[in-house]
């Protein structure tokens, strides 16, 4: 019933496109997953559901299950989260009339679809999937450390919760812009489902996730660039070890520091000062060398979204002068972020 | 019926005494476990049990199942791997004469003993436990980083399977031996059959190695020492996750790095050369004082085993002369490593 994700084959890439599910929702917060697939997969999403008692929208098309489906629809993704992660029961009537309709279910809660009976039963009587971006494909190897074709791109932050997915997902589009071939690879749940593929490298058991990592970006062509979302932090006093084995997996041959002026303290770890950005390049170049001797910092990106465009810009280039090197807020784009694209793609860049 | 093993709780320790299974072994290094056992746990085996066309030998009293289970053993422990860490079906019987006999069954091979449907069977029949040492306990906790009481010590390796359990083991009975209350806190099969608990750190979720490691080691007397045995290397290729959450999470006051001269290359990964002990004592410094800020390296241990005592004394000079610290061979014992015990329970020592 719980079927894995498979993070290279085409063919096992998550049904869709998605009709987007958003609970009862009223906390736009809690939607974040819904509205990252919004912005970064419009073309996997036909429209959004939800209980009555909703008030958040993503602003596409209201479409019932079997209109979704109708629309070419072939799963709903339960787009929110709620505190506890858990299914509430006013969920199961509208997630029970999508798998009717013929549409699969993708969740990524920390209560798994399967555990829940009805829906384990209707899946089961219809002939539909329960599918959890949270668990990991079967048979995962152990890290081999062999050099690998193709060009790795590992977006490293000073803590969690700071950019690293969204940084990834912009450089990759802008690689492609340029008419560069390049693949967003995903390591979170949002990722993921944005991606359509993707590994979960927090649920990976621990001697397996540098082989993971590995999995996730395998030998490609040699102008070809896996852009790879990073996970927490090397300095991170809970995640540090999963950051590692991305980071000696991924072997990139890039990276950029992501960070947020202001966040003095790791996220929920009030007694952690944040590394400085200095010290998280130094330590992921230090690290990172082990399996990539060739490794480079192209520059940095910052969440700049608490301040406004003036205080923004004079942050950019603060950073900038102190570092020696390129950094932008991908978020307001502009002619930092088109430098920051241009160290990424050269071969012999800054850092 | 696969029951996990609790990693603090007294009461949850492994049944024991044992009764120690050779299986059909002609060779004597697949039988470390059952070695290390006898050396280490003594007070632990009754004796040894065997197939009949096993070799190998413990040189602990020959009892049946039968015979075990009236000296007051609890459990027999699968004490040897084979190639591929399956169990075949010769074995079957003679597992299945311990069940009968009264005594649960302790392993830790690829295959799990529950997923043996004879044995399962038995188990269940007889109400017998199969307990997996690899298993790992439910609920561990994300790792917090909060400062715990008592005193800690891990050790460190350049590579893997060269000496940090041994070591650990060495360390925490002497300490012992000068009345300093102390415990061998175990990350690995053979050290979790010797402790009697401990937690299969390569088993653990990614997310949680660092939250694993937490509670192994848990709060305890400001005197009392934990001396944790390290997993891999902050520089292997596949592990490294795995050991810098061992040192996030065990939060070490004292490191010793563990080293086998003459290897030259990470076992199994010839192209990656060895760090040195200098790369692995500074980055094992550098990357443990994010949780314990008072972390230092009180010397080497020096797995000495293929050079003649000769040899081995040069070494271990030459080493200690170089780094300027205590170094040893914790199987030659003598004066280098009661200096090295004295460098671990010292308040401010060298390095």
């Amino acid at each position: 019933m719980q079927t894995a994700v498979s993070w290279v084959s085409e063919a096992d890439t998550l049904p869709h496109p998605y009709l987007l599910f958003l609970g009862d929702t009223v906390e736009p917060s809690y939607a974040k997953t819904a509205f990252g697939l919004r912005d970064w997969a419009p073309e996997r999403c036909v429209g959004e559901f939800a209980c009555e008692a909703a008030t958040v929208t993503t602003g596409l098309p209201w479409l019932t299950p079997a209109q979704a489906r109708a629309a070419g629809a072939r799963a709903m993704v339960i787009g929110v989260a709620n505190p506890g992660g858990h299914i509430p029961s006013s969920w199961i009537p509208p997630l029970i009339q999508a798998l009717e309709a013929g549409l699969d279910l993708i969740g990524g809660m920390h209560t798994r679809l399967p555990a829940v009976e009805p829906l384990r039963q209707a899946a089961l009587t219809l002939g539909r999937r329960l599918i959890d971006v949270r668990e990991p494909p079967p048979n995962i190897p152990v890290a081999t450390g062999a050099k690998r074709s193709g060009n790795r791109l590992l977006t490293v932050g000073t803590d969690c919760a700071l950019g690293k997915k969204y940084t990834a997902l912009a450089l990759a589009r802008a690689f492609r812009a340029r008419g560069v071939d390049a693949d967003f690879r995903a390591t979170g749940q949002t990722g993921i489902l944005i991606a359509g593929a993707g590994m979960p490298m927090d649920a990976v058991v621990a001697d397996f996730a540098a082989g993971a990592a590995e999995a996730l970006s395998p030998a490609a062509a040699p102008t070809h660039w896996d852009v790879i979302e990073g996970q927490g932090s090397l300095s991170h006093p809970a995640y540090a070890g999963v950051s590692l084995a991305i980071l000696h997996g991924s072997q990139p041959d890039v990276i950029v520091v992501c960070h947020e002026p202001g966040r003095a303290h790791a996220l929920g770890y009030p007694h952690y000062a944040l590394p400085s950005i200095e010290e998280t390049l130094h330590l992921a170049l230090r690290l990172g060398a082990r399996t990539n001797p060739a490794i480079r910092c192209a520059g940095v990106s910052l969440n700049t979204g608490k301040l406004d465009a003036a205080g923004a810009q004079r942050t950019i280039d603060e950073v900038a002068h102190r570092l020696g090197l390129p950094v932008a807020d991908p978020v307001r784009g502009g002619a930092g972020f088109t430098a920051l694209v241009d160290a990424c793609l050269q071969r012999s860049a800054p850092g």
